[in-house]
């Protein structure tokens, strides 16, 4: 997960012409950095667009205006919280840090903020500011992942979908239609968040079995370096050679009374009881198998279980735990569909990780930041999926691939 | 955890005389064999014991007979399933396989019924008829937790206590005010069944991360022989050696806004995933206090969210994966509190361990046994707490020890 060493060069395009940066945001948890930035590539074409009237709350409406399209890249990047040298060198080699206060000419003015959630805006501004002159401007957590979701909701084609049977599923949702909804952001912990609108939300659980939990686990199990090795070697695991089935208790029958199958996962890590095993008689498949199925089923299950408490039918599970995996989300799928009795459906993000760091990126126009570069992306038209707007045209599969960047039109007053 | 070789000689009394054993049930999980035997050691005292109008709709009331005092005692033992031959030793050397069928003089006779529970009453049927000629009577496990529980909260006292600040506090459940309750049984996996009344229960959620996964996977972690070992390490166990605090990612800071302190767990082995320590570098004990804590709060947590559901305000925790132990009943208690914000409350059971034995056991009046010996347990009077009957005298400290056997006075008709 040693992104910083990828070589990245987002503000330099094939031609070899600079890209204009104009914006960057960080959500710095406690086990990744996620950086969002913003680069333009030209803004020649200026368009004539005339607002319609919209139901997007989350923007102002403004009559009749002249409307610049920039046409740029959406860039996303992720490093390791334990790394954050590499974050930092990866802002300096690409004179990111100059982003939020370009105007200023000075890169070592204390005027130079960039927006920052997590808890590491907290623990780490101090770090920034010394090494890059930079101050990290906080914003909430909670603020940020509600933000960031209502957003890619309502300004990305195709960004929400089921997963089913190993079959993705896009759902253009219909923004009168958006609320309510629970937010299960899957980070190091879990944060489930009940959304109302697009500033109203409440935090009503999480749980402190997340992707922290899996990947700590599955390092001390398996000897694993990185958590993409982890998740990797779940594909061609076995759980049932580590947990305990309702067959193994049963003599291979079902519990069918109450529903339970024979192979329906009694205990998990059930069958490590055994004394004729240590650890090192299972294969680490295995092991990455056992514990991804535990952790994501039982984060669907206090998913679901919240959902219901409040009567909501959608769930949105976003959070860097689940990395487009096709087993976490069909286990995740198979818990919500299996405790609801069908009744509540389970929602991926095709941009899932970066939640918190596009809500820290869009908290800019919240505060009426004056900064010309800001302003090119606050004061934009009402935007939906349907005309322009923030419109992020994702690479051809759905797929969002790590610092993939995403090349996308802007509309700014 | 190898009770076959405790060398228990429960049916022999101090003076060299034989007691007398009517009755054993069984409850073989997939972890553990719970077994339950009534002995009794004398039955000279005939009361004239007048029933009581009696809302206990457990027993049936029967107007103005003579009882007969059976003094005797209920003993326990558990045993591994991997181990299951300690257990038929156990068994063979205590003769208890003649307690279902005395009366027949032959132990090798099909008719040698004994009432068992569990998975393991379906795996291990031809087992036990082989090796003891017993035939396995098999009772559906959950009947047999609801029937135990239920057993035990009216007719035993000081049975139900609150774990609050290191404090047990017994509480005495009106009988008229028993139900309804979540009954939550953590054996190797954990259910959860909403008890409506005698025979009135759903099994509504349950968990695949139980006493199993704790087990398994602290086996696995820190080589330990037992469970109880593992049990007793997490005493010694600092869990923020390897969870990642909230202090941990907010520098120190709590996350006030939503109530989380700095101490609270994020992430539940998250700070495992540091580069610079491998398994060997963490202490067995911290590994175990971590592993106990998640396990716990989790149960806890799904727990209340169930209870929610239905307006439960009280959890009986029951199964053997508590053990009386401070550690684990604290932090259930505490789960249970801080989610439901003080409305619902925790409880535990003395004798936790054996609900669904305790339910096989008393499953022989259920179905009217035509056995003398079965008969001196069924037809007792209405009983409660109160006014004798299947009172189980416990020890003075309210503690059960493995395989304590508890003195009783049973009244039969």
């Amino acid at each position: 997960m040693d992104l910083g060493n990828l070589g990245i060069q987002p503000n330099s395009d094939p031609n070899g012409s600079k890209d204009h940066v104009s914006h960057m945001a960080l959500d710095i948890g406690g086990t990744l950095i996620k950086l969002v930035y913003f680069s333009r590539n030209c803004e020649c074409s200026v368009e004539d667009k005339e607002d319609k009237p919209s139901n997007d709350s989350l923007l102002v409406s403004n009559d009749h205006k002249k409307f610049q399209l920039l046409k740029g890249s959406f860039h996303f990047a992720k490093f390791e919280t334990s790394k954050i040298n590499d974050c930092l060198e990866f802002i300096q080699c690409n004179q990111l840090h100059f982003s939020g206060c370009k105007h200023h000419g000075d890169p070592t003015n204390d005027k130079c903020i960039i927006k920052a959630t997590g808890g590491g805006a907290h623990k780490y501004g101090d770090l920034f500011k010394e090494k890059l002159g930079i101050c990290l401007d906080k914003e909430d957590e909670m603020d940020c992942l509600v933000a960031g979701a209502n957003f890619l909701l309502k300004a990305v084609h195709e960004e929400a979908f089921t997963y089913i049977n190993g079959q993705k599923e896009f759902l253009q949702i219909d923004h009168d239609d958006l609320y309510p909804y629970l937010l299960v952001n899957i980070g190091s912990g879990v944060s489930m968040i009940k959304v109302d609108g697009d500033s109203k939300f409440e935090r009503v659980s999480g749980t402190n079995v997340g992707g922290g939990t899996f990947w700590g686990l599955g390092r001390l199990l398996t000897k694993c370096k990185t958590f993409d090795e982890l998740l990797e070697l779940s594909h061609q695991g076995n759980n049932r050679v580590i947990d305990m089935l309702v067959g193994d208790i049963y003599g291979g029958m079902d519990y069918a009374k109450i529903g339970l199958s024979s192979m329906t996962i009694a205990s998990s890590f059930g069958k490590a009881i055994s004394d004729n095993k240590e650890l090192e008689d299972y294969k680490p498949e295995d092991i990455s198998r056992s514990l991804l199925r535990m952790i994501s089923n039982n984060i669907g299950q206090i998913s679901y279980l919240n959902a219901l408490r409040f009567g909501l039918k959608r769930i949105f599970f976003g959070g860097f735990f689940i990395r487009g995996h096709a087993y976490t989300m069909d286990t995740i799928s198979v818990a919500v569909n299996f405790w609801s009795k069908g009744e509540a459906k389970a929602l991926f993000l095709r941009h899932e990780g970066f939640l918190g760091a596009l809500g820290a990126f869009v908290s800019y126009e919240k505060h009426g930041f004056d900064d010309l570069m800001v302003r090119q992306l606050v004061h934009q038209s009402p935007v939906s999926a349907q005309d322009g707007g923030y419109k992020i045209h994702g690479s051809q599969n759905g797929e969002l691939k790590d610092n993939e960047s995403i090349e996308c039109s802007v509309y700014v007053s």
